[in-house]
């Protein structure tokens, strides 16, 4: 039986054939979750996935790639790292082309449909139509395996904000603290961790995030650790702000308030409130404080590292039970920045926080 | 003065505009190194780059990745990270379409144009050609900047592969000697380094390569340590085989037979040397030892991490000056798997060793 994302995009598309080559869509409809952390292949192409109006499930592949699709997806493949020179993006048009036939419509994600296979459409008369915003709302609610793959994920970003906690100490860099911080996660995954984060101290934390750099903690300065590894094909978030050592008042002040920011938008979480409301109470409560924060309140995530709802301002984007939402206000300024980040799951009555890191200065 | 390579990126457009949404192809004309390590980002579309006929560079770029481009080149931006939902790709499509005014031939690489992009430009009557391989080639000799690019990206590697030497001992695992050696890299680089890596011990080096797992190494086992970094934009590329604890006679006797092949095939390489050559004295050095290997010989780098030319059986490619090259000969069978690279620059009259690890076992 097919998961109910494949249902919901067949409504998407409306009677018409699916074709997606965007990362995140593939990966979402064909459980297929390709190497991403050095860019794109010279000895592949783009994975594509096409949905019939049937239900069937079709992913144009690299041979190499091919076994990381989920039962149930039928695989056509193209040559994948081989000695002898092979136009890969060519054979992979051609599948595509091939599969879809000659249809009078295509419901796509346009912008990263390949340009020969977009083109070749259009010059047969084929009437293309976007659907990557219906696509994106679709994904915002999780299936049951998908929510069993966010929980593992979780799991890993809680190993990680444990082990920054372990290894944090005064005159240590950011660069130091942050290869401690991947080497406990990748222990734990067993496996390399896609991750991206933040890892910025003192006054670096007033510009919200950044890279690690060979930045010397000092003494009683804050150090934002935001961390978004990926396992498996499955993203998870987390962010918590520490100190090597006795925090100033200012920063605890603060910090009190975005620790209520947060427990203020996980109470507002529920199926049927607006987005923009959770957005309200959160910024309310740091604001109350004296506060400000400059980004999102919160966002999905899922298949990508941020997704549907955005829990933005005056959004009336409303939350219905099998969401997932990362909440993380903060403040910043005055020459230094803070920020709290745990993930919930909209539930039937409210919500179940999936977080498992300590969130104390 | 605009660099040598946006003159051979026009040689291949003869007299038409290029467009191009490879990744590559975008980094090598216009000096921009995206983040690639955690995938595409929703908050973003894919950069296009738009030489015109008269030599004149456009790059369509988010407003937040547009302080990467190199000097001279125009940059047009569409909005980045923001609290409000905007149309990223559609902005950038429109950006690309305006640019390019309704030409009636357009150069491109063809399969990563956008879709939408090129169903307008079909549309419109504009005709496509594909100069996907043109411009591959055009990439294969290096101008002076490039290869000072990637002198310091093999100084990464270099220190990676030191670290490994220090690092290793048995018992250890796999992953805890790539984090070892992937915070020595990022310590000298003093930022994030992309990295792609084999690491495998034992009886994973029969299979060539692989990512590092939790597997404990063992005494006299081999360690095949492949370390492809990204400094920049440029990558660099390195191996070696080493072991931890006293080698078997049959590993030291092959290896033996590596390092010859190498040292055949770097003197083997000079301009007008044909790579087919290149790979057949190495592969003869291997096989009259009793060895084999199933992949290439070699291989260009730079803006990717494979690039022409190939050493590979039968090419009929010549060498140029100001190309590089990552030789890699090694052997596997009877359980076991080593290899050894360097990587060097075809000079007028010969080649430069760019590598300076050591490749001891």
């Amino acid at each position: 039986m097919a998961a109910p994302r494949r249902t919901r995009a067949r409504d998407v598309a409306a009677g018409r054939p699916l074709v997606t080559a965007d990362l995140a869509s593939v990966t979402w409809l064909t459980g297929l979750a390709t190497d991403i952390e050095t860019g794109p292949s010279p000895f592949s192409a783009p994975p594509v996935a096409i949905l019939d109006p049937d239900g069937s499930l079709l992913l144009v592949v690299s041979e190499d790639e091919a076994p990381g699709a989920d039962d149930g997806v039928e695989v056509r493949t193209f040559p994948g790292f081989a000695l002898d020179d092979v136009d890969r993006p060519g054979e992979a048009g051609r599948l595509v082309l091939e599969a879809l036939g000659r249809p009078a419509v295509v419901a796509a994600n346009l912008a990263s449909l390949p340009g020969g296979v977009a083109a070749a459409l259009a010059h047969a008369g084929a009437e293309l139509i976007d659907v990557s915003g219906a696509l994106q709302l679709a994904r915002a609610v999780k299936d049951p395996d998908e929510l069993d793959a966010i929980r593992a994920a979780v799991a890993i970003a809680d190993t990680g904000q444990a082990a920054a906690r372990d290894a944090l100490g005064p005159g240590q860099t950011e660069l130091d603290l942050f290869a401690a911080v991947r080497a406990a996660m990748e222990r734990t995954a067993g496996e390399r961790v896609p991750l991206l984060a933040d890892c910025v101290s003192g006054e670096r934390t007033a510009d919200v995030g950044g890279p690690p750099l060979p930045r010397a903690i000092g003494a009683g300065e804050p150090v934002i650790v935001d961390l978004v590894p990926r396992l498996g094909a499955y993203w998870a978030d987390s962010c918590a702000t520490l100190v090597a050592g006795e925090p100033a008042a200012a920063l605890r002040r603060l910090h009190d308030a975005a620790r209520r920011a947060l427990d203020a938008a996980i109470a507002a979480v529920r199926p049927g409130a607006r987005a923009g409301e959770i957005d309200r109470v959160a910024r309310a409560a740091v604001e109350d404080a004296g506060g400000s924060y400059p980004h999102h309140t919160g966002h999905g995530f899922g298949v990508t590292t941020h997704e549907e709802p955005r829990i933005i301002p005056g959004s009336r984007r409303t939350l219905e039970p099998g969401m997932v939402v990362a909440l993380e206000p903060g403040s910043y300024g005055n020459g230094f920045g803070l920020r709290v980040e745990w993930l919930v799951e909209v539930t039937d009555d409210g919500s179940r926080l999936l977080s498992g890191h300590d969130l104390a200065l």
